[in-house]
């Protein structure tokens, strides 16, 4: 039996077939892309966004009232620098595509990074109304020190605040390469074209989905699982998806909405509603009500039962 | 069109205005806050303890019954002196919030980290059943080893297992750094806090969440998206969270729950009981009985339709 | 009061009674056992294999029409000779375990290596589907380009297409491994047996399941938190489970699955069926239908309601 050991003929087969795979291929090919942006270079960058939202959380650079203000502004040169560079090779590649010739990339690169740079000090003072939402709303958080470096959810809505001015700056690439590293590390998906307001908190998070559309009010609560999503698509004529438009859900202020719920469609939450647990919504929600599911009707085998488990007053 | 580049002034503006967002905050400022434990060596301390619960599982170091006792050894003193450092600084942290000054911090982190190090046989004994319990509970578990290398339930309750140590030596800060560490790698949610038995069995695991209160027996067997959680929280007079007390079930001994069951609220899931996927549960199961959900209701459109989905006698 | 401080004296005694509980364990122990697949390395050939599968998508490296060639041979060698390695150990633990002494390990890792690498220009052709099904399938997409850089399902699905090849060739832990990296960065846990047609998208993805008996046709999309996975498992006279069986469902061509669906067994779900959020299958479903709730039985609490929750025509 003769072994099938890679030989020089058999490795040159095989790259020749893989060159064939990569030709005219439209947006699957990376080769002659010098422009594109670098996804170790943009997590890096959105590190140090982090460090100057919560300066020396990491322990990573002691960072004392002496030299705070050199390590901030370092950073902040630094961080202007790399993120005008990677958000300029995502200009030039979105130009490559449309086959725009004119554009100033650089010019454009340096206008949204200045914007969201100077959205810095505001995003600051709205974390920290995230923070105070966590630990108000989180009976095991022991301390705002705590949140900060260990929740996850707060972790997600930091990356959401930076990735959104980028998308509110038509940035084309970056702010969901953002996005998702978020994802990664907390199991939170926020589409960086989500509108939030302050006090947001998510616990857990792990499943958590909110879509490109949706709109966030003050103050709302969202538990692990519970998805904001789309319900249906729009098609056109030949029954391609239309792209864009309002599809996902409108939460007013001050609601909570419960683990696993999954809320669909372009409808609207109203202000104070409370969604209950592993809850289907798919029209709109009156402000102020509470919904839940009917009591489940559970079937139960065995020699036991679940006590009482209709007893309506309890809930 | 002028470019709004980045220059020494815009940047001064940028740094001072993110400096006077520094100012008089508690808990979300790091400044000056020389002890903070430092997240990246929180990990590496993880990673050293993992290995002393394996020896020679991650590939990295040869491992031979000539070198084990030295290897442990030397790994044994290096986690002592590096996690009694971040220990302290935890602690240090905690005495400065509460403007406490007599407490000996060094010693306090020295006898909570010796509780841990002497724990170690008996947690990787207790893990032998939790690696056990998954080869005996998951048809696709090829080995013993398969599980230690890969199953992501086995990362979450090794981990859970030291943190809960630290956890209940009122390290603060620490125990959720690592637990949060777990919940990245693994999507599995389990607080420090939760008190949980041998031959403990999550399978695929993304989604899980176990609150700080809950209490699990022996032999229990979790599937992903399974929440033990609270139902409500208790408010003082001026309507703010009451920190603490029992609000997790309790499940005892040989219970089996179902992919994404949501189990809210101090209750208690008795022995054996088997609780069905996708269920809901907020009041006592007794023992030995199966929970599910009625036939669901399906609503059913198009030329089809499920075949027999209320042929009881099946389920 | 003494400091519980670790000294000479009881770091050997916590080290001896470490080295008794390294005794005698099969499978929890990786002592001597210097062929054990290395997961550091494993992750590091998994990234050669996804930039060969889309040259120079991670920035890292330029790749241009006149290096394409030498990159792609460099990078084909390199994956070779160090796969075959790791495979290699793979089969040497595996032999080790069955006493088995008269396997040419290292021929079996050539041989398997050489399928997988001979099988890279075909699954670059179905990657190509995938991304194409993502675009298509999500109105947020906008480029190709975004889909291979930050979509967590793209990313999934090509890590599956690699384990796949190897788990056909019997490579034992290898293939899981791999699929376990792509869960921990992607929360889509789908085992290494699954049989998955071209034109496969998940969308968002956090909390997927795919059990390894699962049989997927072409084109078919699901959405965060879909679980195709096993009812019951069959055990044998000593009641331990039996290995291995079909046991995860059949889904044919053109079916899309939406949040949160649970489908449980080895059942089928017929050609173009639609299966809605949250719902719970566990019998045949019929080619063409529409699966979902009954419109869910909600309790309203509080000054208002859900609007129309039950308009049937809307639905």
């Amino acid at each position: 039996m003769e072994t099938r050991r890679l030989d020089k003929k058999a490795t040159e087969a095989i790259v020749d077939s893989l060159l064939e795979t990569y030709k005219n291929d439209s947006g699957t090919n990376f080769i002659e892309v010098t422009n594109l942006p670098f996804q170790e270079k943009v997590i890096e960058i959105l590190d140090m966004l982090r460090e100057l939202l919560f300066p020396g959380y990491t322990g990573r650079e002691r960072v004392t009232t002496s030299n705070l203000e050199f390590v901030v502004g370092d950073l902040l040169c630094k961080v202007n620098d790399e993120l005008t560079e990677q958000v300029e090779r995502a200009f030039r590649h979105a130009c490559r595509i449309k086959k725009c010739e004119d554009c100033d990339c650089r010019k454009k690169a340096e206008d949204a990074v200045y914007h969201l740079l100077g959205e810095l000090p505001r995003i600051r003072e709205i974390l920290k109304t995230d923070v105070a939402a966590a630990y108000d709303g989180d009976p095991a958080a022991k301390s705002y020190e705590e949140v900060v470096l260990s929740y996850p959810g707060l972790a997600a809505i930091a990356t959401h605040r930076i990735a959104h001015e980028l998308y509110l700056q038509d940035v084309p690439l970056i702010p969901r390469m953002m996005s998702e590293w978020a994802h990664k590390l907390t199991g939170i998906d926020i589409h960086p074209g989500a509108t939030i307001g302050e006090r947001f908190f998510i616990d857990h998070g792990t499943g958590v989905v909110i879509g490109e559309t949706a709109i966030i009010g003050r103050n709302v609560r969202l538990y692990q699982g519970v998805t904001l999503g789309a319900l249906r698509f729009k098609t056109d004529k030949n029954g391609r998806l239309i792209k864009g438009g309002k599809r996902h859900p409108t939460v007013e202020d001050d609601v909570v909405i419960s683990a696993e719920a999954t809320i669909l469609g372009d409808i609207t939450i109203g202000k104070g509603a409370v969604i209950g647990s592993n809850t289907w919504v798919q029209d709109d929600v009156q402000a102020g009500v509470t919904v839940k599911m009917e009591n489940p009707e559970l079937k139960i085998a065995g020699r036991g039962a679940i006590k009482n488990h209709l007893r309506d007053a309890k809930h």
